[in-house]
């Protein structure tokens, strides 16, 4: 465990993997049956798809004597040339939510041993719910050591997902939109976020989004950082926005209240005051580093600095 | 047709879609049927995943008289209110393939309209290779005006693919990288690029990429724009990265040839000069915007500015 304001307290969550994804071996078997009969090989221990931690760090241990290479998907090789495994899970995982376990990954273990867990937890839950060919409804077989799956009746393969999900705050006249669902925990709030959509670049989910969930046009979208989020496969594109204006019009379905706060707001819900407008993500979200960045950008006048004047 | 240097020429393929996704219209089944029964209702006409393209437009017919509502998605309604559907195909297609009337699609008919069939194509592509359940194998069948299918056997709802690439230029003392792999036509060389996969940011992927396919470790990756491209359903995402040197090493799968050409080479490329050292990508393809991109950054003494000197 870390202090609040440590700086390891602030990692962005399953971001900065260290393996070495090793795509010449996943499609190589004489490389991948070498990898996986050497003496460095590791077991990324998993309950489900829940970590297993132990001091501080992911639980690895050898691979069984007994161990098919079929039944395992191989991570990657990571600094001390430990060709790491993951076994695939026997019964379907529903997967979906983010058990508290698995979050908490995310802040106790090093912030690169949470990226691997995020990578394991995401392929092996699309095993789980992939078992059967999409297009032809047989059994399907992992292959390329679990970074694909292939249909022996159709000769289809698939491959894993990632579903690029826009987070995004809306800016107007020096203060953020912030919105809270029905099934938050009491005063929290955070950027609005959706899924992108066939057909529509990154900008324009993201003008979509704050239309559809808070009837605000806007426009000068600008992208900030990006987040694989590993429930289930999720890729967080964080993005600022300019609104045409501020009055709001919620989609009540999906959000339940939304405000404009100010900086001063901001600051003291990312710094945990009692008094603050509301309470923040947690700073392994990405929603906390994009507010972040938001307030470093006005200045001390409460003016927000143009990125690109032309926009 | 438009001419090779007119700003339409020069359009970004599949972006600039203009229709109202109307997302509480697909949830809600009274409000669906009335789009469909309406009389503005129009039908997206398509032969197979191919566009039908007619006086320089796609062609809508009014929909059939004995038409489903269960046999089409509603891909959203236009500046004139009219809903849009495309009718779910009955064979199953391969669709991963552009073909050249889908290709044509984007520089033949204004750019929305050529949004309008990306996002139709990606969708009933979608649909055609996901007839089955991945998670039971049994039938399933399409929701939500076709946004999404539900099994009635195990219930799961399944989404509609988005799948994001990296594609990026490793930048390296006023030069840029490009590639070309085996298929390409003669000349044609462009930026290196490859699918995110789980557990990484975009940032990561930019840099496993370059490194994966050229052997060159790279820096400081900026975000510079985003595409959809329907075959079948990616999302493009260009960047910059630095490349912390400029020694090559080939995935020769991959990659038949590299080199590193200057902002001249690259200038001479994008005017489509007999001289030029390469044949650039066309302007549909976010290649040639983020080569224009890059052109347009450095001075007139062949440095690049520098956009994030923290970087």
């Amino acid at each position: 465990m870390h202090g609040r304001n440590s700086p390891e307290s602030q990692l962005l969550g399953y971001a900065g993997g260290r393996l070495d994804r090793v795509d010449h071996i996943r499609t190589n078997p004489a490389l991948l049956a070498e990898a996986f009969a050497s003496p460095l090989a590791r077991r990324l221990m998993l309950e489900g798809l829940d970590p297993v931690v132990a001091h501080g760090h992911l639980v690895m241990e050898p691979l069984p004597a007994d161990a098919r290479a079929d039944d395992f998907v191989l991570l990657g090789v990571d600094e001390r040339e430990r060709p790491i495994f993951a076994e695939l899970l026997v019964e379907a995982a529903d997967g979906f939510l983010a058990s508290p376990r698995s979050r908490g990954a995310a802040t106790e273990v090093p912030g690169h041993e949470a990226a691997l867990y995020g990578a394991a937890r995401s392929l092996l839950s699309w095993h789980a719910r992939h078992r059967f060919c999409s297009v032809c409804g047989q059994r399907s077989a992992p292959a390329k050591a679990g970074w694909s799956r292939k249909c022996g009746a159709c000769g289809a393969e698939h491959f894993p997902r990632v579903d690029p999900v826009v987070i995004m705050l809306a800016e107007h006249d020096g203060r953020v939109l912030l919105g809270r669902q029905h099934s938050w925990p009491e005063g929290r709030y955070s950027a609005l976020a959706g899924f992108v959509e066939p057909g529509e670049t990154l900008e324009e989910a993201v003008m979509r989004e704050i239309r559809e969930e808070a009837g605000v046009a806007t426009h000068g979208v600008s992208y900030v950082m990006s987040q694989p989020w590993p429930f289930p496969s999720s890729l967080m594109i964080a993005c600022i926005a300019r609104a045409d204006d501020d009055a709001l019009k919620l989609d009540e379905t999906e959000i339940e209240h939304a405000f404009w706060c100010d900086a001063a707001g901001v600051r003291a819900a990312l710094a945990g005051e009692e008094g603050a407008p509301f309470v923040a993500p947690p700073p392994m979200a990405v929603a906390w580093h994009l507010l972040r960045h938001w307030v470093e950008g006005v200045g001390p006048d409460g003016q927000v600095a143009d990125p690109d004047p032309s926009a």
